[in-house]
C-alpha cells in the first residue's frame, strides 16, 4: 500500500497545477505572504482576509478553506464562526492548525471546540498535538522530524523534509495551507493530506541542496514548490505505511 | 508622442532618488514589508500604520498617500475615511488600489465610493477594474500582461513585465504605491502613473533575468529596483501610445 | 575595558544558541516575521500574538519581552499594558522600541510613558531618541551609522553594520529584539543590549560581502546570523568605550 501514496501525489500535483483551487486562509498576522507565495508557487490561488464583514464572500468563492489559531483575538474569533459556517453550508472542506495553542488555554479551548465543527484534516505539531482530542474521522496530522498522517488506525509516515525548515517561521503554517489546497482536489481527506505532506517534504529536500541558511532557505523553497513536478515525487518519496 | 515618456520616466526616477518623497500606504495585512521595501528600494519613505487614532497624523506629514482595500475591516475604513480627508485638506495626491475587490461586494462598494472623492488614479487587475466605473479626470491603470493607462481617451501600454511577478503575492500592490510615489513628485497623474508602471516593469524584466523562481524573483526585483538608473529605462522601455 | 565587550558577547552568543530563550514579541503588523526569523537564527524562540486575551499567557512562558509601537491601535494598547504588567509580575526584562514615535504625538507620549514603567532597556533612531526624556538606570540605545549604548554615564560605541541594513524595513525592529533576547540571559542590561548591538553589527558586515541589494541583503543577514559564532565577533569587532 504504501507505495500508492507517491504515484497518487505525483497525480495531485499534476492536477494542483491544471485545476488551480482558490483556497482561504484564516490566517495569523505573521506569515500570511509566505503562505501566500507558497500556495501560489503550486498553482493554487490564495485569499487572505479575515475581516468579519467580508469573510464569508471569500469563503463562498473557495474551493477550500485552511483555520490557523495564531494571533486570534475576538474578530479573528468571529470571522473564524462565519467561515465555518459557511463551508459547512456550500460543503467545502477545511484544515484546522491549532498555532502554538500550547502557549495559552483559551487558545487550546477554542481549538477543541472547532474540532467539533467537521475539519477535515487537523495539523498541529507535537506539543499541540497533544493538548487536544481528535474526534474520530478527523485526519491527524503531527509535524515533526518524521510528519506522520492517520486516520482510523491507518498511518502514513513522511521522512522528507530539511532541518532548516524549523528554523524559517511559518513553513508549519504554510504546510497546513497546502492540505487545505489538495483537499479543494481530492475528496479522500487521509490521501490529500498525505500528499500535501510528501510534496511539502520533497520540496523542503531540494530547499536545503541549495540554502546556505535560514533566509536563502526561504526563497529556496518556494523555487522548489513552483519548480516540483511529479516526476520529483516518485524518485525523492521517503514514505511508511501501517494499516490499522 | 510615446518617445515622450521613456525620457520622463528617466528623470522621474532621477527625481524621486534626489527627493525621496514619503509615501503613506494603507496597507493590507498581507504584504506591508515588500511595499515597504520596494518603495525604500527607489529612495522614498514609506510609512504604514493604519490605526484610526494614528493615521491622520502620518498623513499629514506624508508627501502621498496610498489606498490599499486589501483585509478591510470596520478599523480600516475608518482609517482611510481619515486618511482621505486629511490628504483632501493637504492637497496630496493619492492612489487607490481596490485589491480583490472582486471577491467581496461590500468591498466593490466602498471602492466605488471611494472613487468619488478624489484619487489621482486607480489601480487595478482586470477582474477588479471591469467592476468599476472611473469618474472622468481619475488616471485608470489596469494591470495584467499588458498594463495600460489611460486618462481622458489617451492611453500609454507598457509591454515591459515578467511572468514571475503574476506567482509572487503583493508585486500589485507594490506597483500601487509606486504610482503614489510618483505622484508626489509629479503633477502630472498620466504622467506618473505611466512612469511608475514603466520603471516597474522595466524592474520585473531585470529580476526576471537572474531568478530562477517566484521565491529568488523576489529579492532580485527589490535588487533591481535599487539599481535601476535612468539609463535603463531609456535602453528597456516598450511602451505604445495613443492619444484620444 | 573597551576590550571586554567582544569576548562577553561571544560568550553571551554561544549561550544564546545553548539556552534557546523564549522572546515574545508585541510587534507592529509590517515586520513580525522578519523580526522571528532573526530571532530563530540566533536560536532563540519567537512568539508574537498581540490579543489582549491572550497576550498574558504568552509572556508568563517568555524569558523576556520586546515591545515595539509600530502600527499602534487601541487594541494593541491594551495588549502592551497587560503584556508589561505581566513581565513586572514575574521580573522579565523587557526593552521598548518605540518605533516611529516621531510621526505621531500620540505615540511619543505613549513612549514616554511606557519609560516609566521599568524597561531595562530603549532603543531608537535619532529621531525618535530626540524626542523621549531617558530615566535614569534605563540603558539608552541610539542607533544610526554608529550604534551607541548608553547608561549612568557609560558607553559603547559600535561601528560594525552595514549601509543596505536601512534599506531593508524591520532591520532596526530585529536589533530590538534581539536585544530582548540577550536580556533573557544576561542580568547586567548595558552587557546585553551592548553584545546585542555588536552581533547584529558583524551580521550586517557579513551579510554585505554577499548582498548585491536590499533584497538579497535580508536572506543574507537570516544566514549571517545563523552562522555567526563567538569567534567572528572576537575577529570583527569595532568599538569604543567611555567611562562616565
Amino acid at each position: 500500500m504504501s507505495a500508492a501514496l507517491p504515484e497518487r501525489a505525483s497525480d495531485l500535483l499534476d492536477g494542483m497545477r491544471r485545476r488551480r483551487p482558490r483556497v482561504h486562509c484564516l490566517m495569523n498576522g505573521v506569515v500570511p505572504k509566505l503562505v501566500a507565495d507558497g500556495l501560489s508557487a503550486l498553482d493554487a490561488i490564495p485569499s487572505m482576509t479575515s475581516s468579519p464583514e467580508e469573510v464569508g464572500h471569500f469563503v463562498a468563492r473557495a474551493d477550500a478553506l485552511l483555520v490557523n489559531l495564531g494571533t486570534l483575538d475576538a474578530q479573528r474569533r468571529e470571522a473564524i464562526g462565519i467561515a465555518v459556517s459557511v463551508a459547512a453550508e456550500r460543503g467545502r472542506p477545511w484544515a484546522l492548525d491549532p498555532a502554538h495553542c500550547d502557549y495559552s488555554p483559551p487558545r487550546a479551548a477554542f481549538a477543541q471546540q472547532l474540532l467539533t465543527r467537521g475539519p477535515a484534516v487537523l495539523r498541529a505539531n507535537a506539543a499541540e498535538y497533544d493538548l487536544l482530542s481528535v474526534p474520530a474521522g478527523v485526519v491527524a496530522v503531527r509535524t515533526g522530524k518524521q510528519d506522520r498522517i492517520a486516520q482510523n488506525g491507518a498511518t502514513f509516515s513522511v521522512a522528507n523534509g530539511h532541518p532548516l525548515a524549523a528554523m524559517v517561521t511559518g513553513t508549519g503554517c504554510l504546510s497546513g495551507a497546502l492540505i487545505a489546497a489538495f483537499l479543494a482536489i481530492e475528496t479522500d481527506a487521509f490521501m490529500a493530506a498525505s500528499a500535501a505532506m510528501l510534496i511539502f517534504g520533497v520540496a523542503c529536500e531540494m530547499a536545503g541542496k541549495t540554502a546556505s541558511g535560514p533566509g536563502s532557505f526561504e526563497p529556496a523553497l518556494l523555487d522548489a514548490l513552483a519548480a516540483l513536478s511529479g516526476d520529483h515525487i516518485l524518485q525523492h518519496a521517503r514514505i511508511a505505511h501501517e494499516q490499522g
